[in-house]
């Protein structure tokens, strides 16, 4: 059990992580966890974000999806801007407890910054070697419009 | 385009990463990307792994899954060992060029190395805030026994 959040037990050995029933997760260096989200309705991934203690803690406790945004260095209830908020249907985590998936039901269908439904609207063509590679988009159109959306808010993709 | 990977565009413009068709990843200071893999059958997510440029590469060219062993640092053909190879049924980059979504097929349908199908065989129970949770196995039984697969090999998870 740690301290602060005493919903995650302390990491003890490779068993009780792997085949345990205490949720005792491993946050990476920079204090974080991957996270997938899928939607429920038919298992599209809508994209992969990152937690930290707090934002893990919150969605257990509220059912809703919160993640650390690692451009804004701050904890980011998803959909508090948007209004395309996630609530999660199931939450699971990964063998070695260092990965988390969960499957959401999202208000307005959309998940992704740029106005698509899905962060992964591109396909990449598999089984040649030619280059350059052309990406197609499987998403033909956008669910919103992000200018609508997200105003002159700083666009979170860092090059 | 980077010498050594000329499949890989360079990173030039928010614009050409999010709605470009030049496939430009972003690995991260480890020289990693994170990969979500899902059961193209249903949808069912099998694992998180990580590429480095090489397993990246060899993916899209082959069409079978080759990931980075972060616990061995090398190359790792998925099921060289075990046999339950991933064929790539389809392979996505998402908005911002730092996390792949691939489909698979799976021989012997199974690939967590603790025996189960998929590595998030367990439920976290959501909406409470007591202490302390209890994990949920969402899979009765194994797939696979991993020490007749496996044999003494180490076992990749870490504390």
């Amino acid at each position: 059990m740690t301290e602060e959040f005493p919903m995650f037990a302390t990491r003890q050995s490779v068993e009780q992580v792997e085949e345990g029933t205490a949720l005792a997760p491993k946050f990476d260096a920079d204090g974080l966890i991957p996270v997938v989200t899928t939607a429920a309705r038919d298992g599209v991934v809508l994209m992969l974000g990152y937690m930290n203690r707090e934002a893990l803690a919150k969605t257990i406790e509220t059912g809703e999806a919160h993640y650390f945004s690692r451009s804004r260095q701050v904890l980011w209830h998803k959909g508090a801007t948007s209004g395309l908020v996630q609530k999660v249907v199931e939450l699971r985590i990964d063998d070695d407890q260092d990965a988390v998936w969960l499957r959401v039901d999202v208000a307005g269908d959309a998940s992704c910054h740029v106005g698509y439904r899905s962060c992964f609207y591109r396909s990449v063509p598999v089984g040649g070697s030619e280059a350059p590679i052309v990406l197609t988009f499987e998403e033909k159109a956008k669910s919103f419009d992000p200018v609508e959306v997200y105003g002159d808010a700083p666009n979170p993709t860092k090059l």
